[in-house]
């Protein structure tokens, strides 16, 4: 029998609930790749083996009763240490929360608990969920699954390279900047930033009230329409949608901006995908977006107080025990005038309404890149707290960013490979609550291409 | 037949339906009184006689055919100049929004357009309504209809001055420190700064979105309790409440901050106000509040960047447009970092849990005083922007501000007059959303008191 850990969710779920695998088969298969791939990925703060093998088998035992508690049944998944389960140690990647342990589980935690999920551990991510390639200074970085040298994305980069080195059928990640939407786009996967305010914050670490949103990562839009009906409490709103045919609609390719400086290798993996999409029928056009050349030091205006003010305390009497990047983010956050804050979050309103009511009314999703250039190494983003940090950080993240700051929904799926063997990603952008027609998107893309079906190479196989 | 202005909101609506007067009789006495009032008083900004008395005689019409348009039918009010009227000029007391004219109207006085109201015209405030004390740079000072030389309190000036001196049934003001109750304590009629978010905001000038309250003045509680259920839209839920016994309620005397240095003349109008109550069957007791000393500069980290950010436009292109105190006072919120002002706002969230599950969970209402003395002339508070501004303004809000912080409801209603025949009110402080308890208590000790009885002597009745 091949490994059952290649399955997508979808079809895990399916075998499941069909008495074709035991969840406890399943767990088992993601633990051995995972104590295989761990020294080279660094991909888990934590693997509960014996929780979710205790887990699995409950499972296994209702199924034989013929009782399922949802659509993830038995499907062990794992998430990124930022979201709190109640008395289970959380460190959301630090050395300051090293010790923290939460009195309350979070609520998106508690719908995947409540759909029938099995947790296999916690996930590596970025100091407290700020910085974009998956660098820490605190534990390690995480590693690209498809190549070592190359960084993960950030902040959810356990969250991308346990996906896409099947060590989880899916996870949760947080996107504050593009913190689900890199991670997935990096390492292969499919990532969903959903509207702001879509998914609940509750019991999930804090960075930016304004902008955090936590989302699903997979290896399919099929598998992230799944965890989104479950997050929303939805039904199957999300996954019926993928049923439906993308013909007729139409996605703009924004004039501005978004293609400016593109890479030629991403160019032709973007133009494949456009053609691809054409092929479904659905309609591709130019069209001209707004100009976004501001939204990024906006959002940082919009985030980074309010990521000062949650870690004050801290940066008073702690400074030492952040990494240098962290803890000169921060301390940038201290000296914004609170008028400007408030500004940005103004002009927030009147940004995304000319979004929506300007290109999103003309298309039902525009298609840029994911990052303007091919996946970059450790070694060129390793840029700790010196003069490239602001560089490096807007490089990796301008194309994901304006979307935290206008709260608009964000797929990333991947449409390539570049000449070193790193994934290529799309960002399809939708209207507010519309995330079920990226999905749909996604879908047909994926279902003509197999980027999503290759295997990383890393860990390979696991011996046993 | 006596001057049919002199009755209450209550009063009138109920004559009207009964037929017992008609719309335009109600219309025409305000009228006559205004224009006799205007020029000691200056509590009108534009009076729009010919538009009140078109629409009293249609609301004529339509009661003579049996048809109602609700709770207010032919009643008139009229509203501090900051609430929107599509196409009518809104100057929010400034000499910069001189000219403004909006294109939308405010959700409250829809809900009171539908309730059968008639507007006879726009009200005096404080520039931008900022200010305590009714005090104006630009269009002159509101006067005291007790007494001219004392001020009318702010900023929602004109509401109180024109509801004491019978010139409309009921007014709205907005409270974002102290606004309504101080104008209605200081001219001795009922006033209501709502739960924050309770009243919709939409169409008001904005001032500071965390802590702006729309809130009624009338000349009783059962007569705030009418308006409140209009403009909450809850039917007669709040003029319901009027009929229960307040006997069994518990009324709470906080033991530090507000009777801390209360002057004896307002003591005794406060003690004289306990005794109604507990002759009406009330417990009163001594109870702790948490520390309020930080509460009124915490308020200002909220307010004055909100305030400074919606302003920022004007601060650089018309500073000579302002007065110099609302000049001074928006220009400090420029200084303000921003995670000054989210830390203020999230101590907020933790403060106000303090005292809904302190004090406000021991007791039903807390009663403090409106003033801790009492009502100031006009010289004694005209400081401009001075190095006495700070404390004047502090002095004068210090028992209402920590409520717009706290975003809890306050009402205050007359219990005295002092020595040179001003009026002294409490001020009943209540939990989130339970405004219709404060109305019970407020109008059982009016109903045993006759301090909204008495008319003021200016302008006296007018000469026709």
């Amino acid at each position: 029998m091949s490994d059952p850990a290649l399955m997508t969710l979808t079809e895990a779920a399916a075998a499941v609930r069909a008495g074709d695998v035991t969840s406890q088969a399943l767990a088992e298969a993601c633990l051995a790749r995972i104590a295989a791939a761990q020294d080279t990925l660094n991909a888990f703060i934590a693997v509960d083996a014996e929780g979710a093998l205790a887990a699995a088998r409950a499972c296994d035992r209702e199924a034989r009763e013929g009782r399922f508690r949802g659509p993830l049944h038995g499907v062990p998944l794992a998430h990124k240490d930022m979201f709190y389960r109640k008395g289970q140690r959380c460190t959301c990647g630090s050395k300051i929360r090293a010790g923290f342990v939460p009195d309350e589980t979070a609520e998106v935690l508690e719908r995947l608990d409540a759909a029938g999920a099995v947790t296999l551990g916690t996930l590596h991510m970025s100091e407290f969920a700020m910085g974009p390639t998956g660098h820490n200074a605190q534990i390690g970085r995480c590693r690209n699954p498809w190549s070592p040298e190359h960084v993960t994305g950030g902040s959810s980069s356990g969250s991308g390279a346990a996906v896409a080195a099947r060590l989880a059928f899916g996870a949760l990640g947080s996107d504050t900047g593009g913190s689900v939407r890199l991670p997935a786009a990096f390492c292969g996967v499919v990532g969903l930033k959903p509207t702001q305010g879509l998914l609940s914050q509750h019991g999930m670490m804090g960075l930016s009230e304004s902008m955090d949103c936590a989302g699903p990562l997979a290896r399919s839009s099929a598998d992230v329409a799944v965890l989104m009906d479950v997050l929303t409490g939805q039904g199957t709103h999300h996954a019926d949608v993928l049923s439906r045919p993308v013909s007729g609609l139409t996605v703009g390719l924004p004039t501005s901006y978004y293609f400016d400086g593109v890479e030629p290798e991403v160019q032709a993996a973007l133009d494949a995908a456009r053609r691809v999409l054409e092929g479904a029928g659905v309609r591709v056009v130019d069209v001209d977006v707004p100009d976004h050349s501001a939204f990024a030091e906006l959002a940082n205006l919009v985030f980074t107080p309010e990521a000062a003010a949650l870690h004050l305390p801290w940066l008073l009497e702690r400074p030492e025990d952040y990494g240098p990047q962290v803890r000169a983010r921060l301390m940038q956050g201290l000296t914004i005038p609170a008028v400007q804050h408030l500004q940005a979050k103004q002009l927030r309103v009147l940004h995304a309404r000319a979004m929506i009511e300007g290109p999103l009314a003309a298309c039902d999703a525009l298609l840029t890149p994911a990052l303007r250039r091919r996946v970059p190494t450790a070694a060129e983003t390793d840029v700790a707290a010196g003069t490239a940090m602001a560089a490096t950080i807007a490089a990796v993240s301008d194309m994901t960013r304006p979307l935290s700051y206008l709260g608009l929904p964000g797929l990333v799926t991947p449409v390539g490979r570049d000449s070193a063997g790193l994934p290529v990603a799309m960002q399809l952008i939708g209207r507010p609550r519309q995330e079920a027609t990226l999905l749909a998107l996604g879908h047909a893309h994926e279902s003509t291409t197999d980027w999503l079906a290759a295997v990383p190479p890393v860990p390979g196989r696991p011996a046993s």
